[in-house]
């Protein structure tokens, strides 16, 4: 995996997970030079503390890195959460040689506890001085954002003589030791901050945005980009917006895959609406039911799920207008249900880790790609008990 | 309990359930007069053919009855499903004596499968043979629309010199067996489709529209009344009114708190709110999230689960408006973490079969009360394989 000049990265243990002695629970990523920034960030109204920190300082133009802790979200934790978030920029900032503002900050983790400042004390300095630029040092960066992930999520594409990669971590809320799902994009081009914002938010749109675990929108979502390239800015975005969207989209699969307890990766296409919103409406409802997930989990092509699933998306159409597929087998064709072989298709799902559900209307051209996994007896138990 | 005069009640096998011999599977209410009738149906855009026949009949001040089948929905079924449920109307009212228009007809069941329609011609006749105004009739009634509810609802209020009395099953697609919530309520006094119309849709927002288990909106949701109250209509409806709301809302909460796998009824209140409608999003969007069910099936008090998801409800508040509480514990106030005892929060989860949760904002004066369950593995495991 190719990594982008100029940025060093670490992950250090800095004792935020206490009961998990060892255990990398902070990261650093810098660039050794300014770089543009920019970031995109949850829409719940209960926004984490970090969040309101990266929001007052971008886009800008002169970033030095980002510093990541996880085990505590640093959410519902009012001024002195803000305080905290502040304070960790700036023992980061201290040790870079920057300002504090130049810095910006993620946290995943418990939600309404206040952080144990000390451990940053120690935690930072010593992540500072383990700042790497090898694939060691960023993917142990990849593996100190992680919380109740079974691996890291990472990427990387080249672009003329430019790369991007990055790493990203969780979905929606899956787990119940943490609370977030966070992504980080460095790239070596140079880019401006609006263009990176406006770049950045298009690949958010059909990558991060379009995964979902059972729905819960997060405090503390983010997704940060830095862009370190010196010279003139790049004039021709176009194949730079598609390696960040690929990349993006990338990233966002591993997190649907590596969901909770799940045990398939499930891919939902929808098309012929009258717009992509549309689709992804309808796309996204089938993905959050918890009868659709329940039956992939059990191997039912229960597709009446699915159809009714579309019907209350808040899409206007009429059944004859709705076509249903599961891998090879169409199940439902224009309002009318089709015969198939129920031995069969429940065997394309129990053999299949990877598993696609299509559902076509006829009134547009609209579609959406959209990513989920199904809903198992382990996700409750996992999601049942945590902070007692 | 009272019932109202006037009608007769009927439930009997009629081997829809071929693999449960005797299980009740078919229900009919008969008026012995015509009555005055309204309804309020499922938003869902893929609607069951019975939805559809209803809706085609209703408002009428003349119906005579309803016929009801559980085990199958006969939904998904495009024409033969709509003759399908015109020739359920019409067996029933050779027996009954009227038009085929002047009967009602709702199922709940498996989506996607043409009904066995040679049960219903035998069926319905020994059905109508057992017709009876008695609580034992009332009851079987009640018991022969059930799928995977493990008992019946029913309610009945005194309003003046007239009765009203209604019974219902299941909630959203709670279960692998069904796929509705139906409720029939009935009422010897005189009012006018038009009245009752207006009356039912009211009573159905703050009581069947308040419940979710897991927020799929099947494609059979039903609810019916009837009132074959003779002489002239009721001038001042506001205490019938009250009667039928009440009757709903007991209703309702026995669906909630019946639900499957469920282990816990929880009460949503959701107080200072610009408007009520407001107050709904949030009481639902918190019913809804599986973190937030998870947890109080673990009797975990999770609360930041509470308070994260008001915040992707789509209300707009900042977090310092925002208080919440978990039966007598103060967790949350104006944007800030309260200490609280775990212990002892954790065990009014675990020793209560009926917990309540409360956010208060500070904005207006909107509210809801909204009954949901927990999410147990159980409930995955009854959902995870149905239709094979």
């Amino acid at each position: 995996m190719q990594l982008p000049k100029g940025f060093r990265f670490a992950g250090v243990h800095c004792g935020l997970r206490s009961s998990e002695p060892g255990r990398l629970d902070l990261a650093l990523i810098v660039s050794d030079m300014p770089a543009a920034a920019a970031g995109v960030f949850t829409q719940n109204r209960v926004a984490a503390a970090p969040v309101h920190v990266c929001k007052e300082r971008l886009p800008r133009n002169d970033a030095r890195g980002i510093v990541i802790c996880s085990g505590n979200a640093n959410a519902c934790t009012g001024e002195q959460g803000m305080s905290d978030a502040r304070r960790m920029t700036a023992l980061a900032a201290r040790e870079i040689g920057c300002t504090p503002e130049q810095m910006l900050v993620a946290s995943t983790g418990v939600i309404g506890r206040f952080l144990p400042m000390d451990v940053f004390e120690t935690g930072i300095p010593a992540g500072a001085k383990k700042l790497g630029s090898d694939l060691a040092a960023f993917e142990a960066a990849a593996t100190a954002i992680l919380t109740t992930d079974t691996r890291i999520k990472t990427a990387s594409r080249q672009v003329g003589p430019y790369v991007v990669a990055g790493f990203a971590k969780g979905a929606a809320m899956i787990g119940p030791n943490m609370a977030t799902m966070l992504g980080f994009v460095l790239t070596d081009a140079p880019i401006r901050a609006d263009d990176l914002q406006s770049i950045l938010r298009g690949a958010v749109e059909t990558s991060f945005n379009c995964i979902s675990v059972e729905g819960h929108t997060s405090t503390n979502d983010t997704v940060l980009i830095l862009a370190n390239g010196t010279g003139s800015p790049l004039a021709e975005l176009a194949a730079f917006s598609i390696a960040v969207k690929e990349l993006c989209e990338e990233l966002a699969r591993g997190i649907a895959s590596d969901a909770e307890g799940a045990n398939h990766l499930v891919t939902i296409d929808v098309a012929g609406c009258r717009s992509d919103a549309d689709a992804k409406k309808i796309a996204k409802t089938v993905a959050e039911s918890a009868l659709v997930k329940s039956a992939i989990y059990g191997a039912d092509p229960n597709w009446g799920r699915f159809v009714s699933a579309a019907g209350y998306a808040g899409v206007e159409f009429e059944e004859t207008d709705l076509s249903c597929w599961m891998g090879p087998f169409e199940l439902y064709r224009a309002g009318v249900p089709l015969p198939f072989d129920p031995k069969s298709a429940s065997a394309y799902l129990k053999d299949n880790r990877e598993v696609h559900l299509r559902l076509v209307l006829t009134l547009g051209i609209g579609k959406c790609r959209f990513y989920t996994c199904d809903l198992t007896p382990e996700y409750v138990r996992l999601n049942a008990d945590y902070t007692t």
